[in-house]
């Protein structure tokens, strides 16, 4: 079925390929050939979808790889219909396009930790074509071939799925705890809801869903992701590489040339008018958010990210876009221009330009609230992430001194709006705004990662628990709208993180020993680990509503941390006067050590992550998705990230069969 | 809903108990008052499932609960069904049986670390009661009540599942994997399946079952379980403490007197005379499959255990049991006696009680392959615990110099069979025999958990490779005995390991470098993980038959570790000599260092686990469960472990709401 690899000069770079392509690697996706094709081999549409497609040829001039010869200028490319009798057809005739002008670049790339170390990059002579905003309509298996270097053939086999193109539901609601697993999801059980003997007397409203899957996260060339790839497969149903927004990295020096796929939010907007929300408790142009119109590889163009939440691509021709109906969040900096210290697209004041397209502007919870539903509406809220649900409703002192106000005018964002009530308010304008073309919402937890890349297992756990209460209410809320039975609601993540719950910590036991192997005798596992002192004191009740921890510094606590760590230093407290910072830079750049001030009565845990890494990272673990509504049936079992978003666009009944829109499938 | 503490005095104690019932505890599921029920509140039961109560009064002499008191002698203990117009009815009465006499005894316990340290145990004499053998009939809610010390009550409401008494399978076969988590299946999946651009080309069996559950596996009156209590749940649908089999605990010193209840082996055996397999790669006197037919509070009792599989329980009246068909797995020396320095209940050699039972005997895999399928039979490979398959299949060496042979003879038991070949084996003798009675087997891939605890990465996702190996044949075989579709097939596990995966690490480069913080810079994450190198080198195929890595050693190797460690040293490289001994006791008792000489070229990370921790420990995360076959609907979602044996006894239609046993609900 994979015709990977074929001539003999492709199988000694396969060679090669097998110790080096693993730390570093040439280019994701074209691991071992010199001719690499975007969307690569293996790759999945849905029928009508749109998508760049970029060709390289690679010619190393040093390195393991080297080859005596400039990169192929002559190179070609063919698709073929795998069940036809066609011959295999030249793109440009295919898709009915000219034939694209031939580019030419150059990158270095280094091979393995020893060439780093000794500095010594290999360097590659590239050349390149690029196809944009091209569709296949047609259901089943494609050949798309590139040939090269007189007879090298690179081979991609595409699949365009064969999905029904009746719609299923009205609207879709989907929330996506960032970095959250199902560790988390028990952890988060442990501390906000009562058990009497083992059994708990209120559950999470996740654990109400009726389905329930895993989806597997990892990357398209490497086996742990990060957001912004995740966020491009849950939305586009292609996996691609690390920091790449709705594109495929290529080898080229500009971030915004890259390879294209169009995304469930595009195609949504562009097959029925569907309207669009996105809400985040991170600063807006992050990877979750962004993932929805951003098409670049570089996930850090925050500027360009805000202008394609309202404008869409501009640089190359694509997919009609003109705004979501709601955009919530929090990134001030990249609203407000450098007259006020933040950094946006051009220097322009982005408040402005949404405001000019007839967007309304909220910048605190009261303002949020007074939004008219009929309208469409922008919400910034503090600069940069917003600020955590402990620190808004336990240690609210947390939230002075930060000069972090939405205008930029450095006073102190104390009003913000949580999750729950930006995701209540962008439901009540979405439906309303939306009428029969319906909805799609993203709902983002997004602190559930940025804290426990800070190993702050409280603050994320708080966010989880936040999270879980945006669900509840949003359902509750869909219900009296009447509107529950048409939205499918998915609940899921992007990664994990390698987190978990071994015992308990007796922290007055441990503040008062004082060597580190005393201290960790404070630790009580197994029969020892007791029951949860967050939840079982107080006035925690037994109730379907709200459910927080009724505790948040019991002396006894969770033995919780991770399987890879920067150098920290524990005492299993909450951290009352802020996010933590468990390690600091104290000798230099890159060199990370426990930070002084962190828990000074705790026990020193020497990390064993690169000693550049001031945080926590991703982890392998499949993460669940719990579904309920139209369609839920499609998220049961495991399965791949990819079939988040083909679960979505079929039950939206997104494929479309014909260039013309009209929903029929093309005569065959 | 809950009555749980009424009366003043008790409340005292409630209060106390907030800050002290957690590291230590008075008594499991009795953790404030002093008059104990066990059952204790909010314990389920299936109609007709037999179990023993017991009953406590105490009156603790010394520590923060002390009353100037005997315990009370006169105490009262009461059924009522809450529905109801009946008066409380004394249980002698409710049960027609005799009122038992009254026992006495007394015990002590340690408040907290700083009680240990200071030799500060607290005293509490005892006054109980027990009635044995008796069963509920009616679904619905009953209030159990003892009332002492002068109108104190302490409330137990129980519920009797009001379940279909309709059979919907005939077999079952649960698979469980001790100790496994969604982590690792997902790591396993990572080193044996091979991936292009993002799409594996191959899953595991466990991937393609149609229903995902995940089940919370926390203890009664602690958040982390063994073995021992989850396999009591996961078999009588009742939460009890950790190392208790088939039993609560109560505070007397004998381990045999303990409340018992009825497992899924006894009902399944006493309703329909089902025929039951047991099969593990543990000693077989292990605690999951011991808890199917044992009933102790101390595990440790592995002389009764296996005399248990034969002979039932015999000290005191309780549910008919003459002996699985089938009973595979290692742990020679509980049966074998002292003559050959084995320890047997009575010193009696239970290879000859089984076989004077009729029961066949295979010590190794040939004479396994030899069994009759007409005849019981007994297979017991190994001294303790089985070889790994890492061992048997990769690195045959480690079986030698093992002195391990089942018959107790010194010699190397070479010959062992795996999980697969001993649960095709039991599926062959099982189907032969208990024809239209219906089957249910339990495999238990065990050292997933064994090597977890020994920081083994490498073994302990080599025996969930056997184990989702197992599966696949067991489906396989099933679909080929034409049952495959009267077969309820579960997997899950009973706990977890917080275990997961970061990255990779480039283990010829952490070799090279010469201190702990350059080795670390061997770690890559991210992008820089790479793909894996145990399943993308070498000749590992894309079909759907068996998959394990087809390398093992490679240069780029897994990034894995725990959240919880004892001290350790890290090269992430597989053990080529067997299976890792992580930690010594290199100072004196109970005081555990990194093993001088496991992985000398590793960087060294101090633990975090109190320092008499030699190996890893339990983890809070919900485990998966992978249904399919009849009644696959039921295990969908998050549910509670006690709920995988409601589902199980409502798919075998073991409720039976008469105590005749004839199947039919008792008019009301």
């Amino acid at each position: 079925m994979v015709a990977y690899k074929t001539a003999a000069f492709a199988v000694a770079g396969a060679l090669l390929g097998l110790s080096r392509a693993q730390t570093f690697q040439r280019l994701g996706g074209c691991p071992t050939d010199l001719g690499c094709v975007f969307p690569p081999d293996e790759a999945d549409f849905l029928a009508g979808q749109y998508f760049d497609i970029r060709l390289e040829v690679h010619a190393p001039v040093n390195g393991s790889e080297a080859i005596s010869r400039s990169p192929d200028e002559h190179f070609t490319f063919t698709i073929k219909k795998k069940d036809s009798d066609d011959e295999p057809v030249p793109a440009a005739k295919y898709f009915q396009l000219d034939e694209p002008q031939l580019e030419r670049w150059n990158f270095t790339w280094t091979e393995d930790l020893f060439a780093r170390d000794m500095g010594r990059p290999s360097l590659v002579n590239v050349t390149a074509k690029a196809y944009r905003k091209v569709a296949l309509y047609e259901a089943g298996e494609y050949e798309a071939t590139l040939t090269y270097y007189d007879g090298q053939q690179t081979v991609a086999n595409w699949i365009v799925r064969d999905l029904d193109e009746e719609r299923k539901t009205k609207n879709i609601l989907l929330f996506i705890g960032d970095g959250m697993t199902t560790n988390m999801i028990t952890a988060a059980r442990l501390i906000a809801h009562k058990s009497v003997n083992g059994k708990y007397k209120s559950l999470m409203q996740m654990d109400k869903f009726p389905v329930l899957g895993h989806q597997m996260t990892h990357s398209m060339d490497s086996f742990i992701t990060d957001s912004a790839n995740s966020a491009t497969t849950l939305y586009s149903g292609h996996k691609t590489t690390v920091n790449c927004l709705g594109v495929y990295a290529d080898s080229s020096k500009n971030p915004f040339d890259d390879p294209k796929i169009e995304t469930i939010a595009e195609i949504f907007h562009r097959v029925y008018g569907g309207h669009i929300g996105i809400v985040s408790t991170a600063f807006i142009a992050d990877a979750t958010p962004a993932g929805l119109t951003a098409h670049t590889r570089d996930r850090d163009q925050y500027g360009a990210v805000v202008d394609s939440f309202l404008n869409g691509i501009t640089n190359y021709t694509w997919t009609n876009w003109t705004g979501p109906d709601v955009l919530f969040g929090g990134g001030a900096e990249q609203f407000y221009n450098s007259s006020k210290g933040g950094r946006t697209y051009m220097d322009k004041d982005y408040y402005l330009e949404f405001q000019n397209k007839g967007y309304q502007l909220a910048q605190d919870a009261d303002s949020l609230s007074s939004l008219s539903n009929d309208e469409r509406a922008l919400g910034i809220f503090s600069v940069s992430n917003m600020a955590k649900w402990l620190d808004r409703n336990v240690y609210t002192n947390n939230l002075r001194n930060q000069s972090n106000s939405p205008d930029g005018n450095k006073a102190d964002a104390v009003n913000q709006p949580g999750l729950k009530q930006m995701t209540l308010k962008a439901i009540d304008i979405l439906n309303t705004r939306a009428g029969d073309n319906g909805w799609f919402i993203m709902s983002e937890a997004a602190s559930i990662d940025k804290q426990m890349h800070l190993l702050d297992y409280d603050r994320a756990l708080g966010e989880l628990l936040e999270l879980d209460d945006t669900i509840r209410a949003s359902i509750e809320h869909l219900k009296e709208l009447g509107t529950l039975k048409e939205t499918l609601i998915l609940v899921t993540a992007d990664h994990g993180h390698g987190f978990d719950v071994a015992g308990s910590v007796d922290t007055k036991y441990l503040s008062a020993q004082n060597n580190t192997r005393s201290k960790r005798q404070a630790v009580g596992t197994y029969q020892n680990s007791g029951l949860s002192q967050y939840a079982n004191t107080g006035n925690l009740t037994y109730t379907d509503g709200v459910h927080f921890p009724s505790n948040w510094d019991p002396r006894y606590t969770l033995f919780d941390g991770f399987m890879a760590n920067p150098d920290r230093r524990e005492n299993y407290k909450v951290h009352q006067t802020g996010p933590r910072t468990p390690s600091r830079n104290l000798t230099g750049p890159n060199n990370y050590f426990v930070n002084p001030s962190d828990n000074p009565d705790g026990l020193v845990v020497n990390g064993t992550l690169p000693v550049e890494n001031s945080q926590g990272v991703h982890s392998l673990t499949d993460v669940p998705v719990f579904a309920m509504g139209p369609c839920q049936e499609l998220f049961g079992g495991v399965y791949s990230s990819t079939d988040v978003f083909f679960g979505m666009a079929d039950c939206l009944g997104l494929s479309r069969y014909s260039s013309d829109d009209s929903g029929y499938r093309r005569d065959k």
